[in-house]
């Protein structure tokens, strides 16, 4: 005999069991309501796209290491997206002639990352991508910032599980030229560090900054300005901040919308202004759950038309790892809602007629697929979530009768046929699902 | 200033806007409805799966011209998956011992072939497919063929617009042996011209079957048998039919869910017995739109479990283009319930306010991203599909109240803010979507 192959999965990926989908689906369905709730609507686009369009733009980490690709027979080289943006900007500048600007667009889409697998990683993802292209106005941010809050609250988070910190390179740049003084030549180094800031040592980040030319004064200015309350925003030359939706909104009521955090910089990412991410305040697992930012030209890899755009990737991994953190995940109803059991063979047309009257009302109803004693299939039906059986035995058919019985109360009737849809119904509605 | 990058989608892949995206929505939320009422569940697995998987097994054809594959950075040689079967015969066999089986499964993936693409075929497509595994019983049929007819009715497909063509390959392995008399040896040669039977003129036929080593008497012999009405199946001998489900619904009333016909062999599947396809009965679109079938030994290549299946996979392109041919496709409402349009920008934190109360009620709203004038915003709303507009006037807002319209009788009127959401609803009502 020949070798068995194994049956895990490719390192990074995973199965779903039906028990584990309906948890994802339940959560999934909840964030598609409130994003439609907001006007999106739903886009999709290939997996497989030209590699070049990650190559040319992406954070650099990305396409070195991180990058799925392959060359098809023709010889194209093509990579798995690693995320929705560069796909969506394409796809924005193709029908750009015809799209009725500004958009609110989502998606819902696997996406590929080689990563070493670890807590809050792996290969193939799942990610709900919310964008909105053509403005540049503040209200965009507002209603993105919105639209997180009632995400999270969908799902059941309060504002004390987690917290939405928003910065704007705008004011970051501004900050580090006026207040701190960095080179221009050493911003990006700069950024980097302070993109590392909380997962590194002290003593590595001066090490980092004063390899960036920062000296002790500049370093413990940076300091300050990256663990202040953001004062320093007023201290800044107004005509640089012109293109700062977020230094508009700080001296407005919607700064109550976030936190101003002048860490969060998203080095790798290509924002041009806004960026934010939101973390879970759990003090044993700070953990980023997901973030985005504003792009001043998204498209301009596709079209010389400058098509602003801000928006965020919500990926399906650190989502339910949050939500199974604070005990937030729903458990909706899986399984059948009636059962139909012939007691023999003979009876199996009796049961599909009545099968096939109850799935025509909507109800969730199975039969049995092998010859079992009936108190086997009674059994099945309970682990299979079944709130009614339907038990046809012989002598009731014969006069068109059947048996119903609650399988919560366990209380049974005989019933007329044409009377079973109705008797179960009721059964249904005495005790509602949870999902 | 850089070359700008193609905007189309890798060939044979395709873009979704919002407007076809919503139709695909509509019509696959009509089949997963029907798909749950019938019991199943749904799972999901990667995209990525170890290449072995599929070139031990699938047809050839697949395994050496059509896979899509690379090779990680650990070497590990991968394939995008072509079909779901292999995946899911690794999932089945990797819970076998937790699974309660039988188990009524199904999925709704992309899934990559290598192919020319020309019309019904394209190089990723989106399949639902669905299984019964665990069950060798003719009800696992009945059932499957009952949920064929009651997928194709969700869509608005008669029966005339249809056929389900059914074979059994153990009846046909049967038949060549003892009414045909073609040798073992030159079977899988004949079934692959009976595959390709309706696709090739008569001369290629007998050319192909004389190559295969049947002489003229067998080949007529192979032409009644094929083209006939079945009555060949009473002169097998009984014995060799005891595994064929499809032998023993032919004797019974059930032989009405299909048609019953020697030319449907699907000789590049692994299937063992059942083999079944979908077609469109129009004369000049006379083309398959998704069929399946069943094994004896689903998930052999992965443990030493015999786990019998029987299922089918339906491909997204097919279908639709099915029900456009046949003035089939839904056309649901896209777009937003209701538009609310501050006449000034210094409304837009009450235009907010009102939009929140009506988002928490479920209702779509949109409010303008960037500063147009109130007609122009009316103007985009009605393009939105918007049912009513709320316009925030500044005198009106002072007494909290706003203008309600009724976009599609033109009416307007004065509401209190609290009264907003109930006001709006009642517009709504009035008018229900088509979706």
């Amino acid at each position: 005999m020949a070798d068995l192959l194994p049956v895990n999965p490719y390192r990074g990926t995973r199965d779903f069991l039906p028990e584990e989908m309906a948890v994802r689906q339940a959560v999934f369905s909840k964030f598609y309501k409130v994003i439609e709730t907001y006007g999106f609507q739903r886009y999709d686009g290939p997996l497989l796209e030209p590699a070049e369009i990650y190559e040319a733009k992406s954070g650099r980490e990305i396409a070195d290491q991180q990058l799925y690709t392959l060359t098809d027979r023709s010889g194209r080289r093509l990579a798995l997206r690693p995320e929705m943006t560069p796909s969506v900007a394409r796809i924005v500048a193709r029908f750009a002639g015809q799209l009725d600007f500004p958009l609110r667009w989502y998606s819902h889409v696997n996406c590929f990352r080689y990563e070493r697998p670890q807590r809050g990683r792996v290969r193939e993802h799942w990610q709900i991508n919310c964008d909105i292209f053509g403005s540049e106005s503040e209200v965009c941010e507002i209603e993105i910032f919105d639209l997180v809050h009632d995400l999270m609250a969908a799902v059941g988070a309060t504002r004390e599980q987690y917290v939405l910190r928003v910065n704007c390179r705008v004011i970051a740049e501004s900050a580090m030229r006026h207040i701190v003084g960095v080179p221009e030549e050493s911003l990006p180094q700069v950024f980097q560090v302070v993109d590392r800031w909380e997962k590194v040592t002290e003593e590595e980040r001066v090490a980092d900054l004063a390899e960036a030319g920062l000296d002790d004064k500049r370093i413990e200015r940076l300091n300050e300005v990256l663990t202040g309350d953001g004062g320093f925003v007023d201290e800044l030359p107004a005509d640089e901040l012109a293109d700062s939706n977020i230094a508009k909104l700080l001296k407005r009521d919607e700064r109550n919308l976030f936190k101003f955090d002048p860490l969060i910089i998203r080095a790798f990412e290509y924002y041009t202004s806004t960026v934010f991410e939101v973390f879970d305040t759990d003090p044993v697992n700070r953990r980023s759950l997901f973030g985005g930012g504003r792009y001043r030209d998204l498209a301009g890899l596709f079209t010389t038309q400058k098509i602003p755009g801000i928006g965020f990737g919500m990926g399906d991994v650190t989502v339910l790892d949050f939500l199974e953190t604070h005990g937030l995940l729903p458990t909706p109803r899986i399984g059948s809602d009636v059962a139909v059991i012939p007691v023999k063979a003979q009876l199996n047309e009796a049961a599909r007629t009545v099968t096939r009257s109850l799935r025509a009302a909507g109800i969730k109803t199975i039969l049995p697929l092998v010859e079992r004693s009936l108190s086997a299939e009674m059994k099945r039906a309970g682990r299979n979530g079944c709130r009614a059986a339907v038990i046809i035995g012989e002598n009731e058919w014969h006069r068109r009768a059947v048996t119903v019985r609650d399988m919560r109360t366990g209380e049974q009737s005989e019933v007329p046929s044409d009377q079973v849809v109705d008797r179960v119904t009721q059964i249904l509605q005495a005790e509602p699902g949870t999902d």
